[in-house]
């Protein structure tokens, strides 16, 4: 008999050589229906192989990333049973599940490709097969064995393949008429694929080494349900037309060009507008939390990087220095806005009564990405953080960090992100000396991060060991309106830097103390931050940030005055907008207007200008009808004012 | 006879061999009492010098800046005369005048050196001696009668100087006991020399050359009335008091570290909401205006500079080239936004009805300096430019130029600068190939920024020659409060980067033209602005401008709460300031706040928390009584209101 810990730490006893699926079953019908493998001493395995010694073991199904894994590699071999099947003589490189789906690198054979128009046939071969049930059997081979298999097949990647596998570890996996060289795990059979979707097809070279074959890599994607599938193949259309890049261009926000240099964004004036938009919310939000503007240059000396220890971080991989007609002078690109504030709090003598000092800066750094690691505005080489620094006593971090959690809370709420959690990232304790700062300070800052989260009633997920060196921290992670997972808004703790730059205060019996340091930034970047906003409300911004809020259509040239004057009237009650006084019909007008989502579409014409009213129509929403102009700007200010709500929560200096 | 035309075309008969002092005599007696030297055929001479042939000529006052060099040069000569007196046996090196006064620079002997307390000494001596009304003599020597004089009298610097000199070309002056080799020209006499003034000492080198022996530099000025003197040193004082570097200090508005480097203003909470400020009221004044906001990157491919045509002109003496891990990529610290403001031109098509495009950007941008060059905020190597693109077609220079001087008025107004001139700088029209765009163009343009000036009555001065080679432009130069003269706010036209960057736009018959680019910035650079407007004011900033608008006083703790209140009042009403909760006496905080220059100071006590007012002291004016806190905001606000008056002359879009 042998012990199985299950994850509940409860204990059960089976006979030695039971499997996943046995004990699975000892618990539930369910739960051994819906077994895809199982992990056993951390390791994930077959659901069905033996199980010889007592271990701890844990179920894994669809919900667990592992059990999608393995789905997903299955269904690899799925296709390629299908894929061999429709295309006799075809040779395979390696098919390994992805984060969604899975591909096969295939060599179909000289003059023999895919295209979309073969895709439907691809899928309903795999489907066909899927209901055979066959299942996925595992041996173990010799490497002589394996590799008379696949000379006879004639399979010459899996060959090479092969040739860095020591013998003793080779296992092959069977389903139907296709046996693969493969470690595995897999699913018992293939009954429970019930859903299959070629995406794309793409070229790659084997080994990734250019100077080898290309071949051809069918990315592709199973459910266990069609229902999935079809949400899934929803939510990437949705995500396709919420695509920043494109929203970007077509809403005019932003920009890139080849003579600028890739990753380096070129904000339009409508991207400029909600840009600065974004920045004054935070601007005033950040003010009337106690924080202290400063402005520091894009550039520091050698030294400054230096002293931080940033230096030695810099590789062959970042933007290298700048030399000057001084010989050894070096600037560098600033990658972060840190040290600058570190010397700023050194341009005068502190004491205990001056802190906190909280200084804050839209601070513009660079960082060198790969151009192929380059993507939209998410990943960039230069980006504006809404970065500032927190210098403080060791008592006062809590404080300090509620009142942050409020603030990020608070633009949370004004710019609609409603489903998030905190990420709390804490000592290793069992390591505690990788890390600087002393014991009791590391003790206190922690729990006054927990303290801090608990009091705000955050849902949170605390990691231990994931903390950085130099601090504990807690990281935002938000789902967006397509349940994708951004982590914004960081709050770091600091023990280093204070370290580094000497900083000092004189506390109330004279001694000479260091400052605690918090790095916080609730946006992240401005850059990354806007496109996570465009995707999430599908470029139909929060009404009080829409780059214009209105426009004013006349119905023709004979109302342009009148237009004019509605317009003027709602600029001076702040409203954004414009007049199209272009020479077309309203019909076109106002389709070109929902196209740039602009929320309000005032049609003027003579019944307007007789009665000093505007027809309105809401994006998404049509029609609302007629009203005087001080009834819509009431109602907009009332909606501007609902959305910032909560305003009373940004705690005061 | 020989004909003397006067500066006015006048023409007069005068035997051969009269002087410039015979002309000025001829002219007026008053002239001939107040002339120097005389400019004849464009070249400065003595006065009392024979002219042999007909010539022009041009009688040299104090009030010429020719005139006063000379009179300076031979007040360097006085001063050598009165060095020797004191010190026998001094050695001489060069002693030229420079823009406010000069030195001569001086080998005093072993063991003898100058200090303050000296000053006096020499200044009187230098006095005594031009009672004496010595003549400077002029006399043609040759070289090795030169040589022989110097190696008797034992003066190694002056010898070195002959070395370098021609035989035939050597001239001596000699006035009371001193003889010089000197070029000249110098005043006929002491005489005129009534007031002297030693004002500084310091080292230099024996031409420059730190290989050489480091001489004594006197630094000394002279003037033809004692009265003129002393306001010359009250002017000194009141620079001195208004240095910006000293106030910059002082009001804790800016700084400079060592790490981060030479030339890199850290702008501190102060000094930012300074700039913030001013930021803010020029992005205001700009989009009523109808400019575009934009923001761009601070590096860029070297592509982008190949294309503008700057590439060529980085040299070594600049910030050099950014490399990447990418062989042959290059990024620049942009040291002009206008290539950037092209690529944002060129995202789309333009056709004549989207233009004037008017692009706005606060763009940081980077300059290398030599570090000897650096000073405060006025000569840096980074500095943000409050600067703008108008793309716009030819038609439309004139009213856009005007557009842009009513947006400078505007911002002088609004800041207090009451005195300048227009300098219009125009094509050579003698060289008209030096310059790019066709003749047309530049004669439109050309016209169209001389009659704006006019139509807005500016006073001008135009400078043949002086335009660009791409372009004519208008600079704005501003006398500030102690008569410095500053150049702030250029309008230039460009013919050059729309062709560079082959900008185009749809012209009403479909055909496609270039568009003209306007590049102009009212402030300059926000760096040298504040610089200037801190001098210009002495620290005293406008009422709407200033970092702390109040600050609540109160006279012991038992009124904090009191302080308080009527702090968060003020602060709901817009007006910026805090409350001094320090532990001192009131008379004490009364001085620091002085000190910091604060508007209004607000005493507050046990009359005033009784009452609900506040008692009231005016930075630099004192006490204005005590008032309820509403009648104190609106008062403030009615001189806001009035200082930004004239906000109506922007034109709006």
């Amino acid at each position: 008999m042998i012990n199985i810990t299950l994850p509940d730490g409860s204990v059960r006893q089976f006979e030695a050589g039971a499997s996943g699926y046995d004990v699975a079953a000892s618990i539930s019908e369910g739960l051994a229906r819906n077994a895809l493998a199982v992990r056993v001493n951390g390791e994930v395995r077959d659901l069905h192989r033996p199980i010889n010694d007592s271990a701890t073991l844990e179920i894994l199904t669809w919900n667990d990333e592992a059990g999608k894994n393995t789905f997903w590699h299955s269904s690899a071999h799925l296709l390629a049973e299908a894929l061999e099947a429709l295309y006799p003589g075809v040779k395979f490189g390696i098919g390994p599940p992805i984060e969604n789906g899975f591909y096969y690198d295939v060599d179909l054979g000289e003059g023999r490709s895919i295209s979309p128009d073969d895709y439907a046939k691809i899928e309903q071969k795999m489907l066909e097969l899927a209901k055979n049930k066959s299942r996925y059997e595992r041996r173990e081979v010799s490497k002589a064995d394996a590799i008379a298999y696949f000379q006879e097949k004639g399979d010459p990647y899996k060959l090479d393949l092969l040739e860095g596998l020591e013998d003793g570890s080779i296992t092959f996996y069977q389903q139907g008429n296709f046996t693969d060289l493969c470690r595995g795990p897999h699913l018992p059979d293939t009954a429970n694929i019930k859903a299959a979707k070629v995406l794309n097809v793409a070229g790659a070279y084997w080994r990734g080494d250019e100077k080898n074959k290309q071949l051809t890599r069918i990315y592709a994607i199973t459910f266990p349900k069609d229902k999935e599938l079809k949400e899934y193949l929803h939510k990437l259309e949705e995500a396709r037309k919420r695509d920043h890049r494109k929203l970007g261009k077509e809403l005019e926000l932003f920009a890139f060009s080849e003579r600028v240099g890739a990753g380096l964004p070129l904000w339009l004036p409508k991207g400029t507008a909600l840009r600065e938009r974004l920045e004054q919310f935070m601007r005033r939000a950040q003010v009337k939390a106690g924080y202290l503007p400063v402005v520091t240059p894009h550039i520091g000396a050698k030294e400054l990087y230096v002293t931080s220890g940033h230096y030695e971080k810099y590789g062959a991989d970042s933007f290298q220095p700048i030399k000057t007609p001084n010989p050894g002078e070096e600037f560098f690109l600033k990658p972060m806005n840190c040290p600058h504030h570190c010397e700023i709090y050194k341009t005068k003598p502190r004491s205990y009564r001056d802190l906190p000092l909280r200084l804050a800066e839209f601070g513009t750094v660079y960082r060198y990405e790969q151009s192929g690691e380059l993507h939209g505005l998410t990943r960039v080489r230069g980006f504006t953080q809404d970065d500032a620094h927190i210098f403080c006593r060791q008592d006062q971090v809590k404080e300090e960090f509620i009142k942050v959690i409020d603030l990020v809370l608070y633009v949370f709420r004004a710019l609609g992100f409603e489903d998030y959690t905190a990420q709390i990232s804490l000592r290793d304790p069992a390591n505690k000396q990788k890390y600087i700062g002393t014991d009791e300070n590391w003790a206190a800052a922690e729990s006054a991060i927990q303290e801090a989260a608990q009091e705000r009633g955050l849902r949170t997920v605390t990691e231990l060991g994931e903390a950085a060196f130099y601090g504990p921290k807690l990281d935002f992670m938000v789902r967006d309106a397509l349940g994708r997972k951004w982590q914004l808004g960081t709050i770091q703790v600091d023990y280093n830097l204070p370290e580094r730059f000497d900083l000092e205060y004189v506390a109330p019996d004279n001694s000479r103390q260091r400052p605690v340091m918090i790095h916080r930034a609730p946006f992240g970047s401005l850059e990354r931050f806007v496109a996570v906003l465009i995707e999430h409300c599908a470029g139909n911004f929060p009404l009080w940030l829409a780059p214009e809020q209105f426009i004013v259509l006349p119905i023709s040239d004979k109302y342009h005055e009148y237009a004019r004057r509605v317009q003027e009237q709602l600029q001076q009650a702040d409203l954004r907008g414009t007049v199209d006084e272009r020479d077309e019909r309203i019909g076109r007008k106002i389709r070109d207007a929902e196209m740039q989502k602009v929320p309000y579409l005032l049609v003027v014409g003579e019944k307007e200008a007789d009665n000093g009213i505007v027809s309105v129509r809401r994006h998404g929403e049509g029609d609302l009808g007629s009203m005087p102009i001080e009834a819509f700007v009431r109602n907009f200010q009332e909606q501007v004012e609902e959305l910032m709500n909560g305003r009373g929560t940004v705690a005061a200096h």
